[in-house]
């Protein structure tokens, strides 16, 4: 129903369209491909940074290892494409890795994911942002000065908008990402120009500073050690792959296919600018020190606490487009939105999660409901709040941040890729087709292999990282483990509890009759349509009931009772102190006591007004009263409504909620689609 | 009913008391005096100070008026005391101020009492606690260095402690409250004893110091307006006066006439321990400044910003019985316990004028329940907030504190005793007895004095203090006035909305039939016992409802359903988005058009958890619904709980709850005591 008024609106925007159309559009690859990777893409403008960093403990002569970190990292991210390229096949529905590894191993492992996958959320959001105060801070000074506060004013601004249900494009992900994209590579095609045809030498502004090793000439297991360390800095550019196999509903016919071929565009994207950024480090004598105040030396001197040390994308992008041109400012801007994306698809990501996740009773039932925004909102204040909390203990310092981050991705790509392990094995067992055969040996081979390597690396991780800040993520881990654990617990302890016993006529105390008994304060329209209503029940007795708080008001409504001609006989309690909820409960007790086979029906008249504050005011005694009869046994609670004038205000807001949009819908792909996924659940 | 366990814990603490015993004991006089006088008594440890800083501004010479205020303040108390016996006399209900203006001036002088009651119990905590914390502070200098932490512990303390609902009794009241007493009477006698008969010379620790006046050898209407606010402060002196008049019922008997004395009583040891200070001081050379910190000056140098300026009452003592000596240590705690006591009174004040508020509907209307702990709780809650902010935002310094405490104080005297002559001249339209008669002319012109001499000082007191913080007293005054107001325009409202038309077949729209909807999400005991009570109610029609949010879920049902043969026709409604709310919604409002005479009962079965955490996990969507279907016309909403084993502790909880004792019962009197002024209302 249009009203008169929507046609100016309809005039400048068009058609109204249904509130979940957007969600029913199928994505093509090139818009697929910024919507998934504007994650582990946005990573390349921290990783390489992080994998100097760890080096420079050695020295800058360490430096000289990075290319075999990075070819490291290039054969980990060709494996995990591989491995996820596998998955986007066998589950077509969008098996996550939550799903994955809970058919395939159980629900210990599934819930491990999931909690693994949670903290996950939570630092894409804080090392993201991080990230991309520290990228904008390279161009605008004030923004690295307020570092904290900068970081937490997009964490809110952020959270406003997931909370609002901004409406989403395909654009709004492409323009950046593209624009990010493009920046990296004219600035390794501009440099590699620069560098090998024009021959000139760039400089990163750190060029010249010398790194103080603390532990010079490091050898033998020592140095293997910092090796794997850097190698798990490096690793953080695989954050945010296995996002694409949550999404195959969202792409275009043929799904698998599709999301395969977006997948490796993703990864060969990766890693390209990867190692294009080491190599241009490393051209351009880029400097990094993890502590720079005291490591880095200008002129044989410690620089100082006062000296901001740019990310390695930034120094990079000063030394081939030269500081303060226009290139250097779109990329500085554009990788800060890439980042700040990237936060926004663990905004999407997380309050989904929580759905599946209540769906298998891990957490509360009503986060299942899709697009549910209360469920949505908790979700999104959780997030945002834990993020935040990080970002404020950790000075909004990406590098310590990412010391915590890839411990859940790769507890996740691990039982994930172990899951798809058993999921051929069950598959071989029963297939008869020699090609399919073939064919499933082959990507259970793959995923072997990803399995093991993702392992491997995640001990690594553990090993190098765990001191250093992995312990605050696997408590993180144990945290959202033993609480969804516990909900579980309870809501199966529910269940027995509550299990309907086989048989009809089992119940002994089902009961024969039903006296009502319609509560009365005043005589007024809400009293007397509660009293109509009770009469329709034609319940074997009915009675009026009245609380004497006052002597004067009682006699008044008794008088008033009589003149009416009310067919229905009043009872009067009494109540010395004034108490209401008492005497009521009392006296449905004493009615159940008489005859304990029967049922008691309490019928309370309500006002039904249209604000909070209006609700306060009406109502809470037979709020009380309703919450303490609940625990009555035998007895049921009819609320009888009596809608005032201003309850239209309320009406209409409840209405604007549900036609809100959850965001987080252009990648979820369209309802129908996620629903057969859903029905097909075991 | 005593369980077996109880019957230790009646060996140890004896028979089991009704938790309201105690409030039925009456008050004989010596008890009742400390119970109502530990605010106005406690005044006489701050007021006499405050005259003095005043008139310091003038120079030291000033100081010679003190004795003309205090013979000022006298006049007032005789008279503020004379009045308020006719009050006591005239309402032996123990009518307060709030109902004498109200009966007697219209609502809107009540409210506005009320609003000044209100703003006055917040300043009483405020100013009593910054006082004691001072008074305390001169024997223990670790609490005058952190006064405003100190200060708000006492609050945060008085709330658990009244929240709790600790017992009181009168020798709580009565200890430091006749020990304060005679602790000043054994000063100012022995000050007088060594003053005059050893001729001794006692000297203050200020003694030395010299004033810098701020205007020396002011003269005229300066002088003038200088003394009127010196005034002003002394009338900090007669603050709580009032309190006795609420009390009434709570006197053995004669209550009006032992009210009456001990009204009496109060007010002449309050002159008489003012006057003795305000006497002491003069003897014992106390030098106060408004800034010490510039004002006072030590061998002609200003005294610097980390002087204390200890209270007055506290430097008499010392001057009497020496620094540091038994007699002043236990002045200073005993000083510091009455004014603790003091700002509990408004702690048991504030809620209980809520009550009667909310009877009046100015406030909403739960509070109304005598003793209603969560009622009980707001009203601590905020009157703890209000005063604690006070107190942060003024240092806890008492001074700057009670330039806002007086107003409240002088608009409730004002307008009770204007009040008070409108009684009089009402019962002396229809009085005939001539002995009655002139007693009551007698006690007109008594109020009729009171009324004019405390509207004089509200004047006064508004005109010296307004710029100096009075308007922030207004201010509260304002909002509180305007809140309650527009609370009671919508209680109002409603009412009008709400009320019965006359004759019993007007309501064109009484439904005819009823059809029920019994909510099915799965088959359990609850849903078991939802249908079964849904039968017992023989409505026209009665159907099963579920939702489809999962096809196998729903198919799993409908088996179910089948296989266990019930009779109620199940319908499944189609939620392609999994929502529940809507589709219910939906097929509610199409019955109704169906049928616009009939009215729909939706039964839903609901589980009764224990713990708030548990109930976080259930019932949701149920909730939700409810709350969607309650915005429905036409319908009634009932609920059957299934209370689940948890479901006991909250049993428990909640008994335990309706057990507790609210504080202030002591000064309240008895239940039955008060029923009668409730009943006995206009």
């Amino acid at each position: 129903m249009s009203k008169l008024t929507d046609v100016p609106k309809r005039i400048l925007i068009g058609r109204a369209l249904r509130s979940d159309r957007l969600g029913e559009t199928l994505l093509p690859k090139r818009i697929a491909l910024p919507v998934f990777a504007s994650d582990p893409l946005s990573s390349v403008a921290y990783a390489p940074g992080e994998v100097l960093l760890v080096l420079s403990i050695a020295g800058v002569s360490a430096y000289h290892f990075s290319p075999w970190i990075a070819v490291a990292v290039v054969v980990l991210m060709f494996t995990v494409v591989a491995s996820y390229r596998q998955n986007v096949h066998a589950y077509p529905s969008g098996g996550g890795d939550y799903e994955v590894a809970n058919t395939n191993l159980g629900p210990k492992a599934g819930l491990t994911v999931a909690s693994a996958l949670l903290v996950d959320y939570v630092l894409t959001v804080a090392v993201s942002i991080a990230s991309g105060i520290e990228n904008l801070g390279s161009a605008v000074p004030f923004v690295v000065e307020h570092k904290v506060l900068c970081a937490l004013a997009v964490i809110v601004l952020l959270t406003l908008m997931n909370l609002r249900g901004v409406k989403e494009s395909g654009s709004l992900f492409a323009i950046p990402t593209y624009v990010f994209v493009a920046g990296v590579f004219i600035m390794i095609a501009w440099g590699a120009f620069r560098g090998l045809v024009l021959d000139e030498t760039m400089r990163a502004p750190t060029a010249g500073y010398e790194i103080k090793a603390e532990h010079q000439g490091l050898a033998g297991f020592a140095l293997v050690f910092l090796l794997l360390r850097a190698f798990s800095s490096g690793c953080a550019a695989l954050t945010g792959v296995e996002a694409i196999s949550n999404g195959v509903p969202a792409f275009r016919k043929p799904k698998s296919k599709n999301a395969a071929t977006t997948l490796a565009a993703m990864g060969l994207l990766a890693v390209t600018m990867f190692c294009g950024i080491i190599a241009l480090a490393m051209t351009t004598k880029v400097r990094m020190a993890e502590n720079p105040a005291e490591d880095l030396l200008k002129d044989g001197v410690a620089i100082g606490a006062d000296y901001v040390q740019n990310p390695v994308i930034s120094q990079v992008a000063e030394a081939v487009f030269g500081k303060g041109s226009f290139l250097f400012i779109v990329l500085a801007a554009a990788t800060a939105l890439v980042l700040f994306l990237a936060a926004n698809t663990a905004y999407n990501g997380f309050p989904l999660l929580g759905s599946i996740l209540a769906q298998d009773r891990y957490l509360p039932r009503q986060l299942h409901t899709r697009g549910d925004r209360l469920a949505f909102s908790n979700g999104i204040v959780l997030l945002a709040s834990a993020a935040g909390l990080l970002v404020w203990i950790y000075g909004a310092d990406s590098t310590r941040l990412i010391q915590l981050y890839i411990v859940g991705v790769f507890v996740s790509f691990t039982l994930s890729q172990t899951g798809m392990v058993r999921h051929w094995n069950r598959h071989l067992a029963t297939e008869k087709d020699a090609a399919t055969r073939s064919h499933m040996i082959r990507s259970r081979a793959i995923n072997a292999f990803g399995a093991f390597f993702t392992g491997l690396v995640l001990v690594v991780v553990l090993v190098t990282k765990f001191t250093h800040g992995a312990w605050v993520a696997l408590l993180g881990m144990v945290i959202f483990y033993a609480t969804m654990s516990a909900i579980r617990k309870h809501y199966d302890r529910v269940a027995d509890e509550i299990a309907a016993p086989e048989g009809p006529s089992d119940d002994s105390v089902r009961p024969s009759r039903v006296h009502s008994v319609v509560l009365i304060s005043k005589i007024h329209r809400p009293t007397l349509r509660a009293l109509a209503y009770a009469k329709l029940l034609r319940s074997d007795t009915l009675e009026a009931l009245s609380v004497n708080v006052d002597p004067v008001e009682t006699k008044a409504l008794r008088e008033e009772w009589e003149r009416r001609g009310i067919d229905v006989p009043l009872k009067v309690l009494d109540s010395p102190y004034r108490e209401i909820t008492r005497p009521v409960i009392e006296y449905v007790k004493s009615l159940r006591k008489e005859s304990p086979r029967d049922a008691v029906s309490v019928i309370i008249p309500e006002y039904v007004v249209g604000h909070w504050y209006e609700h306060l005011l009406h109502n809470q005694s037979a709020l009380r009263l309703k919450g303490r009869l609940l625990f009555t046994p035998g007895v049921m609670v009819t609320s009888v409504p009596y809608q005032l004038q201003s309850s239209e205000a309320a009406k209409n807001r409840a209405r604007k909620r549900q036609e809100w949009n959850a965001p987080g819908a252009v990648r979820r792909g369209p309802a129908h689609e996620r629903a057969k996924e859903t029905s097909s659940q075991p």
